[in-house]
């Protein structure tokens, strides 16, 4: 059975068909699960949320991805990179408003998934590109970084807290003290440590215990299991040795269904997350987009990114109505979930179902884990994806860019996130703007003998003083037609002896209502000057466009079917 | 002399050169100081603010623009439309932070005055090609309309106030009678009748009195004052008649000097203001350059878009520091400062200089201007600015605009001014976005015989099963790179003999950080399936950069000068 029929049709032909795949998605399902019982905690706690909030985004909403998502691979849940999004999203909300932020956290799920569910019904998934790549990465890594100081604290058990450089600064001015509380420091140095050993030598060291490259990856990630299990069992053991060490709480799913449902929030609370939703949206997409292109090419499997819209889309109300934080799909998990074998989305729903039990079985010993460790786990996983080699490529390859890349991560990091993001987006169109702005266009005239105009300042052409010839090679649209249309003006205005300016517009595969208002603008001025201004080489479509905006009345001239046309009829002054 | 060297060069080659001017633009500033008289006075009130900002804002700023702008006929100072953008920026914040009014607008002014300059300096003036065609025309149009709404209740003599439907709405509800004031009625009715009647008939009459054409238009705009002067003699021949009828109240310059300074006002009004000042600035820019464009062009003379933004950058300044409202170019007083015959831009000195005069020696007489007669003022003034024709013009040529046109239009009248720029700006850009998110590309095959390669859908060529030849039409940037790869991954997954792909990029200008990256990911997909990726034909500075970029490392195939080179080196499979 080929694994790309998964994707391309519905995912089940039935159970027979699914009989082949089963094995291989319980035992990632079983793995990821591994995987995801220290990760759900930990962003939850990012988020400024209790835990409970991360595993139920690790519930419900995998189901809803593996039922209308694309990707075989992808596994959908609590992110970093979202989850600190979402705590500097929620944060100044419900303080505005006297709200829970777990109450605001499901608003901004549901806000969040309604905005992908929109995108993908107008079929904006082109709208991802606003995201360029200079802004991508200045971004991930300025907020890798905010994430791994912002960890420091609790490392080391001081009670500092900040989203960004001036807020952990200010909390640390606000403290009495600066000493370190000794035994959180113990604990979280140790698991610190140990976690960073396990990243490096865990891996080798099982090959060279005679395991496979494959098995020996997949159990190196899973090392952080028994760092989590070593701490739970130090608290277990000696508790008096621990006193003051910050545990993680209990965690019963019972409780996690007695939520306040989103709609008890006020209007005014689902209207201040309306611009956070699409920034958040728009970082959600990008970055699960790019994790699930990634995988499938490995297999040479198809992403759908609509369908990407429908399935995050799906998750992310099935968050915000089952009391979970924002979803999307993330980096590490996903490839553990490739790496160890998944075959179909289904392989989330094992993992949905595994979670669920170990959840209600081991909720009890969950609760004795130190909020150090946790820490110490967010710390080392997004130090993993700050890639300073990123910046030397963009300012070796654009100064520009480099730049770009480079304010996005210090306003992420001195800032916050959406001013980040926001002015990022805004730099990106601007640049694009600055260089759309200025369209190609070339003076032409007619090589000799033939039917065939040339620009007249790369071949030996002829020309006539009072007809000037212009190919324009760019649409006319809003961001070039006053400078296209100020050019001409000036160019005519320098030559005296013009009567007569032809427009030559093959490659004008479009003219935008601001390009024609340019157009009968340019006609208005030359007229005034005794020039008449005619066109050539309308391409099928433009021309139909341009009568029904009643070209007739307004053009001076006449619209010639070919260039040689113009030139033979223009030839007296 | 020609007038042209009073915009190339600077204004004045001394006096003995100006004597010439002199005459012609002391009179056109004369009557344009009669048109101002009222409207500055009305177009404070339209802006919330006291007649002395509206006064103020008629004499530095003019001064200011006189000195640094490039129009030789562009009337600066209080307009219409800029008016109700202040005010719908100055009162929330007013309100939010217990400030005045006066002092928030000339924060608002400094504001926007150095975001000109900073545009200025930058050389941003392309941005104004943000405010697309249907943007402008759908805001100008909706803006007008609420305007000429707000002014109803002060002709009926009601104490409704309102910037958008919904708010005018709601003060009346809030009203305990909507009962008109019956003498404010009678004087506002009576004014807005004969203004009416003046406007439609005035030139016509002089003409027929044997006024030369030119003549009979200049004092028929002027007609005005008549009604003006009229209702003025009549509240103070009769004041007991007029009870209760709203007047402009006294207006004294010594009064207007004391104001307080812009840097009173608390650091939170001033970061407020940011985007307002951004979006008025927008606003403000592209209507005046509108305006000295179109008339610079009736006399041949050039503007230069950077000098409009220091005139008017160094006018808001000065508005904003001498206790006056934002300015900007007006369309109706630039036309009568044009008609008039104005020569340079020194009858703007002119100008504010018998305005001064008039305000010190009249300022007692104004005082008893009653408010319904400068209400029928604006409604008159600014119902001439609603075209509905532009909505049918722009819906037949093409229905996306003409629906963002009217879509701004209702934003205006319901939502306020600022929502309706700004969705307008954003939506202006997702159509641009979309439209160049999908490049136009072809396959290629040679001209049998030469070295030429075109489209195999035009014509009659070779190809190979084993090469696959792509010419690319457009710069590779962020919003079309990602379809562009996605597009060719997809389309050599269907040519299962393809082994090479040679992508040729003869018209590719440029290939920003997001392109660049496009093509390494297409590279690697492309290798996973056992396809080698080749360039051919890069333009030299697009090849440089791609260098500086590591393209040797990370290419699979090689770069061809020509695609003629790559088809004969790929001739075996």
């Amino acid at each position: 059975m080929n694994t790309a029929t998964f994707t391309a049709t519905p995912p089940l032909k039935g159970w027979s068909a699914y009989k082949q795949a089963l094995p291989e998605d319980v035992l990632a399902a079983l793995i990821v699960t591994v995987l995801l019982v220290p990760q759900s905690l930990a962003y939850a706690l990012l988020a400024g949320l209790p835990p409970i909030a991360g595993v139920m985004a690790s519930l419900l909403p995998i189901v809803a991805y593996a039922l209308l998502g694309s990707s075989s691979t992808l596994a959908v849940g609590p992110v970093a990179v979202l989850a600190m999004l979402t705590a500097q999203a929620i944060g100044p909300v419900a303080q505005a408003h006297g709200v829970s932020a777990s109450l605001v956290a499901l608003v901004l799920s549901v806000e969040i998934g309604v905005v992908f569910l929109i995108a993908a019904a107008l079929r904006l998934d082109v709208l991802a590109a606003l995201l360029s790549a200079p802004v991508l990465h200045g971004f991930v890594n300025g907020a890798s970084l905010a994430i791994a100081l912002a960890q420091v604290p609790a490392l080391l058990g001081l009670p500092i807290k900040g989203n960004t450089l001036p807020e952990l600064w200010a909390s640390a001015q606000a403290q009495p003290s600066l000493q370190p509380h000794a035994a959180t420091l113990l604990m979280g140095g140790s698991a610190l440590l140990l976690l960073w050993a396990l990243r490096r030598w865990a891996t080798p060291g099982l090959k060279a215990l005679g395991l496979t490259p494959r098995a020996a990856q997949l159990w190196g990630r899973m090392a952080p299991m028994l760092v989590v299990t070593a701490s739970i069992a130090s608290i277990m053991l000696a508790p008096q040795a621990w006193t003051g060490v910050a545990l993680a709480g209990a965690i019963s799913l019972g409780d996690g269904l007695q939520f306040a449902p989103p709609w008890q929030a006020p209007l005014a609370v689902w209207q201040d997350l309306f611009t956070p939703a699409l920034l958040l949206g728009l970082v959600a997409y990008v970055e699960s987009l790019a994790v699930a292109e990634s995988l499938a090419a490995r297999r040479g499997e198809a992403i759908s990114p609509r369908r990407e819209l429908l399935g995050l889309g799906a998750a992310n109300v099935a968050a915000g109505l089952s009391g979970a934080m924002p979803v999307t799909g993330g980096f590490s998990r996903s490839i553990v979930n490739f790496d160890a074998g998944a075959r179909t989305r289904f392989a989330g729903l094992w993992t949905a179902l595994f979670l669920g039990v170990a959840m209600a079985t081991l909720g009890g010993y969950l609760a004795a884990l130190p909020k150090a460790v946790l820490a110490a786990t967010i710390f080392l996983a997004v130090l993993s994806l700050v890639d300073l080699h990123h910046f030397s490529t963009a300012w070796r390859y654009h100064r520009l860019e480099g730049g770009l890349m480079i304010s996005v991560a210090l306003a992420t990091l001195f800032l916050g996130v959406e001013p980040a993001l926001a002015l990022g987006v805004l730099l990106s169109i601007v640049l694009l703007l600055q260089r759309t702005a200025r369209p190609h266009w070339a003076e032409v005239g007619r090589l000799p003998g033939t039917e065939v105009f040339r620009n007249v300042r790369r071949h030996q052409v002829e020309t006539l003083p009072h007809l000037l010839q212009v190919r324009v090679d760019e649409s006319l649209v809003f961001t070039n037609t006053r400078w296209l249309a100020d050019t001409l003006g000036q160019l005519v205005q320098q030559r005296t002896a013009v009567r007569h300016l032809v427009l030559m517009m093959p490659a004008v595969n479009f003219i935008d209502l601001s390009g024609l208002e340019g157009l009968q603008k340019l006609n208005d001025e030359l007229r005034q000057r005794g020039v008449t201004l005619h066109l050539s080489e309308l391409k099928g479509p433009v021309a139909d466009r341009l009568k029904a905006g009643g070209l007739e009345q307004w053009l001076t001239g006449r619209v010639f079917l070919t260039e040689a046309e113009a030139w033979h009829a223009l030839q007296a002054p």
